[in-house]
């Protein structure tokens, strides 16, 4: 969709000299689509900082330098399971998504984040829409509302796909004629272009856009402690697996310290912790023993089984 | 689509005493519904502060208390034209509001606001649909690749308009058929619902949705001062006169001295002062005798034509 | 310090009548100031919302209305132990403190906030210090270099109390002879004042400042979860208390939900987790069986016993 | 006072190679102090993107790539001109500034940056405070109260330099004393030593700190137009005045727009619209005919004159 990016095309070929930190490992993956669901991708186009700039950000309110490795790693873990939060804000991602506008929709509740989007007012969208596979074409969860359960069956499910893919290009078929252009030709030379603000309307929400998204380390994090969790929809988790493994390549033992105290960690209530301790004394308890409600006690149950 | 509101009605019908300040012609238009587009609307659900706030914040920097009306107004009007942008932010509007979701993109771009929209993952959307008038189906600009300008006739915009109602009621058939429910019923109990954060998928651009959206009055100008004005889409701009009418119930003071600095100001760059001087000189100016690009000399132009 | 309060006069002697929202048990405390530390003190002065507004504005995401009272709680509590902010986001509080620089410094640091301070460009402050009680003057703690420990003797802490109220004096007086200005007389009509913005130069860090310090309920849990906690300065923590119960009289449900899920809850690291599932199940574990630092297994020791 | 910053010295020494964009000329300005009043200074640590970064982006909005220079040009000052900030927002930096307390209490007014203090509740800060020089003693503004205008006399300014010097140093040592701690060795074995987070107190608001202060070239920008304005206070734009020299190396093209739609450009009021005018059509306007202000009136003056 984005055309003549021939500025990547040079930073791809080109190498910089640069005082800056790097990040190694990153790097590598700078400019390289990760492929996502279907038509979409992650591309890495910008970083700022590593590992080092959280520990040196730190040791500014200390007043002290950089020390050796392995006091590093102690300082990160330490920074993140108290929620020291400021001087992961020190390093910064800038990412090109492209992504169904109904992910857009869910991924932009995040506002501390800067956005750049192609926009439908200006340019044409291009014909490329999210139709699930099969198999992730799951039933309405009959207790989370807002949760899949189940897989529909085969023969259900194409039809549904048959659906999905109908509708997706009858709408921009439609699209593209009332824009009455194609490929940059006009259908019909003789009749009216529909302005591209209004004609965008008729497009569904499965349409692919793509944006530049650029946000600070702390809050990558936080977007990824919540969109990598199962309650989230499976499609922006898609996205989400994507954006834990270049979590990974850009700050190592951030991201060590994150799947010990974010994302594979638990909190536990004021009374959930008065079970947990009769529980390790041996005590047996029983749910109305406790001041939890029934969600909370098979919360708590699984938890720690 | 929203239910019971029996919150509301509550509201609406049982005045409280308070001690807070108060906007009384605000108060009268709480709750109720105005009228926006085909279908949507804006609600006031909630506001904080008056015109008095802005002042009493003000002083709080100069130590002083409030003075009489006339000094109020110059205050506020100081403040503005300054951007001391602080004293405006200590009062706040919640507001109710209905929206096409190509529209509900445009306004989530303002970062600085609060946001509870209807979700689609847990709740089924209504069938209602922005349907363009016929009068406001505009041509593509040909100079401002994001602008409309000049009719459709009427034979071209009445099969557009026809292709907008089909796509959307026929996406939105669909969609409560692989939801497999209608007003609360199934179609049909032999087969599996898919989920309805999939289904959604399926849904064109100009489907309405809800949202509550809190956002303080620095913010709730500034996000005026760019839908209001005539390069942002008309059906934002819709949006925009409606807000316009509650700025100015809610604040009248403030709405005055918007009216004056921001809404129908102008920015005058180095280079354009410039030739403002000289022309007020009473000296000619020739396009080629300025550091103006062409666009910005016939802007300059038309401002003080 | 804030002269002339017409304004909050009128307000507390005038009731009005609104159709919003209100909260009983804080329209009794509305603009009287509640004392913190030696000097200082919290006001409330406006809010927006109760614990309806959290329950409705969740709502509005399902689609839905209010309903009976146990169901709203259930709600509330659900809401915040997932960590749906945004319906905390829509009740909103204004405050007014008086509170030393030092102090302030620490509270700015929370950015998601409006503030308006009290000038000292612009008027002179005046002759109020934070002197410690004696029995605060604690030791620097030789485990945690950011805290105290254990009372300093009374003689030495006398001493210490001298030099800190004669410290403040001194720079205090030099400040109105620099500013040749004291109770608005000048001290000597025929020299020149020091600008306002320079001579503020010369206070010390415990002299006392104004500022009013709106902020959202989610955000104001946030700072409340932070600076209530033991970690924090004794000096902030004191405001911190005192905004706990302007929580719980504007808020109750909330603040019951909040002391369950923030106040009094722990958050327990993957390793950790390990550790306790072995516990529960009757197994002895020893520090080096493991993954935690000395540290982490120390917390964790406490939190269990 | 911020020792061992044996990362930085790494840096300054090696150069990495990156694949990321840079800029040349602020590459030659890295890790090196630019001096700021007496004893500040602004380094640059880090930065993210270049001129070209600001178009990418924006053409991510129109689905095209990049262009030639004098289009990019074209593009930045439409995008300013125009206030389509979220393309700047895709720029970063990173400094590390040393600053006198009351300096940054106004800097940190600027909530949308990312800030890492030196914390005197963990470190001894050193005894390091901002003198002003003589000429820069001026007397407090009559007509502006919270401004400077006209020098003091030369005899009356040294009496004031010496009361800031002496009160500083005493306040300082009393901070030592307390603290019963000086380069590291105690003054008296045999007594307490009093928390840091209490001596601190005692210190004066020209006290240095230091902190690291990340922000987007949009905020950034947003801080240069408030602070390097001629009503802000001189200590400030003192260092407002290095950070124009850094834009200026960092983005040149940008800075260009910056100084035209900025830094020297002008807001005119609806009602000076209207007399503008009249001017030039060579009408003549008296104070009386118009709907502005005397103060607005002046301003106006000054401007066009």
């Amino acid at each position: 969709m984005i055309k003549n990016n021939s500025n990547d095309k040079k930073n791809k070929n080109n190498y910089n000299y640069t005082l800056r930190p790097i990040s190694k490992s990153l790097e590598k993956m700078l400019f390289k689509p990760l492929k996502v669901l279907d038509k979409g991708f992650i591309r890495v186009v910008d970083y700022m900082g590593n590992d080092d700039s959280i520990v040196q950000a730190a040791r500014v309110s200390y007043g002290k330098g950089t020390k050796k490795k392995s006091q590093d790693e102690g300082l990160i873990r330490y920074l993140l399971r108290h929620r020291h939060t400021t001087p992961f804000e020190m390093c910064e991602i800038k990412l090109h998504v492209k992504l169904p506008i109904f992910i857009a929709r869910q991924w932009i509740r995040h506002r501390t984040a800067n956005i750049n989007e192609y926009s439908a007012r200006y340019s044409i969208l291009e014909d490329e829409f999210y139709i699930p596979k099969t198999r992730n074409l799951a039933m309405q969860s009959s207790t989370n509302k807002q949760g899949r359960e189940g897989e529909i069956n085969l023969q259900l499910a194409k039809k549904i796909i048959n659906i999905l893919k109908e509708d997706s290009k009858r709408c921009y078929d439609n699209y593209t004629w009332m824009l009455n252009e194609k490929n940059g030709n006009k259908f019909d030379d003789s009749r009216s272009s529909l302005s591209r603000e209004l004609a965008r309307i008729n497009l569904t929400l499965n349409t692919y856009t793509e944006w530049y998204w650029k946000v600070d380390l702390h809050n990558f994090m936080h977007f990824l402690a919540l969109r990598a969790d199962k309650h989230s929809q499976y499609e922006i988790r898609a996205y989400a697996e994507i954006l834990l493994k270049i979590l990974k390549s850009w700050v190592p033992i951030t991201f060590r310290a994150f799947c010990s105290y974010r994302l594979n960690s638990a909190e536990i209530s004021q009374e959930a912790l008065v079970v947990i301790k009769k529980l390790i004394k041996g005590g047996k308890v029983k749910f109305n023993d406790t001041n939890l409600s029934k969600r909370e006690w098979d919360e708590l149950n699984l938890l720690i089984s």
